[in-house]
C-alpha cells in the first residue's frame, strides 16, 4: 500500500504523479464548486489555468460555454459567473460547458492531468470521493491526494478533507506503514478538528479571505455534507460525471 | 504580527522571505549537523547546494575545508565525512570550515537567503533558537519558520519541531489570528505528539529511511535537548556562532 499526501501541487514531480489515481482537494472553494455546476446539469466543467485561458475556450467553442472564475477570491470582470458553489444554479450551468479558472483548484487539477484518474473532492461530494477512494486502496493500494493549497503553500481546509478522505479509504486499518509524511499529519487534523467540516474550513486563511469579502455563505456552502453527490472525473482536459459522459 | 511557516522551501516567493527573520529546521539532519559541528569548535559550516559546489569551495580555499555531507541518506564518495551529528567531533572539525551538501537542509538555507537573518534550529539548539524566536516576536512581530522537508514535500519532523519553536515563541499567547495555516496545523501536531522529540522523528520518512540504513543512532542523537548549545547564524554564504565570527 502507497498513500501519499501533497499540501501543494508545488514540488509534485512527474513520478509521484503518472500512472496514479488522484483525488484533488480545493475545498474553498473550486472543487466544490464543479461538484455543484455538475450536479445542477452542467454539461462538463472544463479547468483552465488562467482566465485567458477560458475567454480563449469561449472564443472556440462559442457560445454554449460560460465562463467562471476567481482571482483573489473575487469575480473576474467580463466573466458570467464567480467561483461561489452557489452560482452554479441550473439556470446558469445546465446543459452548458463551464470554463474554471482559479487560482489554485484548477491549476492543481492540470498539475495532475498524467494521473490514471483524477476526482475533485469536496465536502459536497466527499461520500462517494471517499468509496471511491477506499476502493482503489482495496484493490490495488496506490492512491495520491493533492491538496490545492493556498499559493504553493498548506491549506487548513484541504488538509482536513485530505484527512477525512484518507481515514474512510483505510477503513479501520490504523498502521502508518506506506503513509507518507503529510498523510499521517492529515489524519491528525482528523483528530483534533474531529467531524465539524466547517471549524477548519472558517479557520483556514482561504475561510477567513472569503469571510473578509462577504462570502461566508461559501463556506457554509462547502461544509455541506454531500450536497452535490457527484464523482466527476478528468479526462480529455474536461471534468464530467459518469452519466453526462 | 505575522507568523508564517512553510512546509518546504518549494514555492517559497522572493516577498515571503525578504528582510524578515527565517529559522530553518531540517532535524534530520542538516540543522543538527550544522550545530554539532559548530558546537565542536568549526570555524564555519557553508551550506552548499550540491557535492560539486563542495567540491570547488575546496579547491579554492584549500586545506582548512573539510568535505560533509549525504546524497538518500548516505555519505558522498570521496568526502570526508557524511551529514551524521555524530561525525562532527572536534578531532575532525575543530577550526576548519566545513562544507556541507545535503539533498534538503542546506537548499533550503540556501533559499531563504535573502532573508533578514537566517538561524538553523534543531533540538540541539532549541532553546536558544526558541529564546532568539520569541525575542523577535515580541519586538517586531514578525517571524518565518522554514522546514527543509524531503525533496519539497512535508515532513513529519521538522514540522513538529517547527510547532515546538512557535509554541515557545509565542509564549501564552493562544490566539490565532496573523498565524498562517501550516502554523496552525504545527502546534496541532504539538499537542499530538506532546513533549516526546523521539516520536514525530522515529515516525517520519527521513526517520524510518535512516533506520533502514542504521543511522537509528543519528535520530537518537538529533533528539537530545540543547546538546549542541549554539545560535549559528547565515551571513557572507556562512554559518557560524557569534563567538567564533
Amino acid at each position: 500500500m502507497r498513500v501519499d499526501v501533497a499540501f501543494s501541487p508545488a514540488g509534485l514531480a512527474s513520478q509521484d504523479v503518472a500512472g496514479r489515481p488522484a483525488f484533488v482537494i480545493d475545498v474553498l472553494r473550486a472543487t466544490t464548486t464543479i461538484c455543484a455546476a455538475l450536479h445542477h446539469g452542467a454539461r462538463s466543467v472544463v479547468p483552465c489555468a488562467t482566465p485567458e485561458d477560458a475567454v480563449r475556450l469561449a472564443q472556440t467553442v462559442g457560445a454554449e460555454v460560460v465562463l467562471a472564475g476567481e482571482k483573489h477570491c473575487l469575480p473576474i470582470p467580463g466573466f458570467h459567473l464567480g467561483n461561489s458553489p452557489r452560482e452554479m444554479t441550473p439556470e446558469r450551468v445546465k446543459g452548458r460547458i463551464v470554463a474554471l479558472a482559479t487560482t489554485n483548484g484548477t491549476r492543481a487539477l492540470l498539475a495532475v492531468a498524467t494521473a490514471a484518474h483524477v476526482y475533485p473532492v469536496s465536502v459536497a461530494n466527499f461520500t462517494l470521493a471517499a468509496r471511491r477512494a477506499h476502493e482503489l486502496l482495496q484493490g490495488g493500494g496506490d492512491l495520491l491526494v493533492v491538496c490545492a493549497g493556498r499559493e504553493n503553500a498548506f491549506g487548513l481546509d484541504d488538509a482536513y478533507v485530505a484527512g477525512r478522505l484518507l481515514r474512510e479509504a483505510l477503513g479501520g486499518r490504523t498502521g502508518r506503514s506506506g503513509l507518507n509524511d503529510a498523510a499521517i499529519a492529515c489524519l491528525q487534523l482528523v483528530r483534533t478538528y474531529r467531524e465539524r467540516w466547517d471549524r477548519p474550513l472558517r479557520l483556514s486563511r482561504a475561510g477567513r479571505e472569503l469571510q473578509k469579502v462577504g462570502l461566508a455563505d461559501d463556506i457554509a456552502d462547502a461544509a455541506r455534507l454531500d450536497a452535490y453527490p457527484v464523482l466527476p472525473y478528468l479526462h480529455d482536459r474536461r471534468l464530467t460525471v459518469p452519466s453526462a459522459a
